[in-house]
């Protein structure tokens, strides 16, 4: 059980959920491995990411993890079975976390959600919030601009606000009292997020952060499995399958860290 | 000289080269070739695009065409040479006839270029402009948000209008009047920097579509080469390595045509 959390994206968004787990399970060691030479997996057939998936599992397992946390909304609407079926490990995604703590935030029954094209159009957050209460009302809006206004660090002032207006508006007369950011770029635009719903919506809107969910069940499940690690060690090594020119900012903007102060290794899959 | 001409591109934004060869070479056959599973290349190191470049222009080479056009910047600024080495047939970039364009359209002798963020780290523009004449001042900005923009169809309204200001307002005070649109999605965006270049500059500046470039050197290279077919058959194919959800309304907003109008097939590389 000392062993170390293996944590895969398909890119770098998935460092807000290292961020979440880092902030809320100190005591442990993780190995993130970020997809970065065949990222977005968002665009692509399921059947690619399956396979993209499974090869990046069999990377972290082969480093001897003992669990997955699926950190990447496209993965997890896809292929978690695949993984599971797979590996012998436990294996967490993203999307049932976020759909249990977007259902708990509701209390009239309707939830929105904000997601890639390709998350969207898997249905994967419907199931998953109608697997918590098939009663609930389920609105998604594909939101794409997110991630290069994430990626570019435009996370105030003009563009991401009527880009968030735009997103947003469609969900206004649906009466939502929950919003799930389905999408581990969203979290570094929640702020914006919260004021354009705050000036759009009638009443209160929680929105809510699927990176800080999945941190909540992970350590939920550590105990649950008997996973937690005895000596309290803490660490962060990270693979990646490329590092293109703006890599480490773009990274540590995602980390909420220096990239700086972790090793990271460039691997080929 | 009857075979087809080969067109390639990382993804769907090529097609907009494809659009500009038909409107201005209607007699030939057109092979194109997406890398729709890889794309986008702009954040892939040098090594990773050249190794995938080649493995894209051998698939078309195996289809026997007479010569290559490279529609994707990021390809064009690094894998150029790599490419001409291995293969036996002519091979023409965008970077060049754009740069060449740009340089020409401008009478004071500081040109602006747009692209994404890898385009503007390779240096590729500057390189390929002071090439056609040294002693002109390059300018050169990253605009990333073009392309999900060009790729939503937000090519109009407040959106796209506050984006262009961000990206054209550092250009102001170098006074270009040349304005090359280096990456393949921007022509869809062209009517609104066009409209925001003319609100900004206190001076005309002419917007450079490099896909119309390319066009015209393309065209008159099949003369050069004695490469024109005879037959003056009009023809497009369609290869991608993947076709995801919203994958025939993109290729379609960037042919202009209805992608449904054309064979489609999809290959493994």
């Amino acid at each position: 059980m000392d062993e170390p959390i293996g944590v895969f994206d398909s890119g770098l968004g998935g460092l807000t959920v290292v961020h979440a787990i880092r902030e809320r399970i100190p005591g442990e060691r993780l190995i993130y491995l970020g997809d970065t030479a065949r990222v977005p997996y968002g665009t692509r057939s399921a059947e690619t990411v399956v396979k993209y998936a499974l090869a990046c599992a069999r990377q972290l397992v082969a480093r001897d993890v003992k669990m997955l946390v699926v950190a990447c909304n496209t993965v997890s609407a896809v292929a978690l079975e695949a993984l599971r079926e797979e590996l012998g490990i436990p294996v967490l995604g993203v999307i049932e976390p976020g759909a249990r703590a977007g259902a708990r935030a509701s209390r009239s029954g309707r939830v929105g959600v904000l997601a890639t094209s390709g998350t969207v159009s898997s249905g994967a957050y419907e199931r998953a919030l109608r697997a918590v209460d098939p009663s609930l009302q389920v609105v998604t809006q594909a939101a794409p601009l997110f991630v290069p206004l994430a990626e570019e660090g435009w996370v105030e002032g003009e563009v991401p606000e009527r880009v968030a207006e735009r997103y947003l508006a469609p969900l206004v007369p649906h009466e939502i009292d929950s919003l799930v950011l389905g999408c581990t770029h969203y979290p570094l635009l929640a702020p914006v997020i919260r004021d354009v719903a705050r000036r759009l919506f009638p009443s209160e809107v929680t929105v809510v952060d699927s990176a800080a969910a999945t941190a909540l069940e992970l350590d939920r499940l550590l105990d649950e499995r008997g996973l937690r690690s005895s000596r309290g060690e803490r660490g962060l090594e990270v693979l990646v399958t490329d590092q293109p020119g703006a890599f480490s900012i773009v990274a540590s903007r995602f980390l909420g860290e220096s990239l700086g102060d972790f090793p990271v290794e460039s691997i080929d899959l």
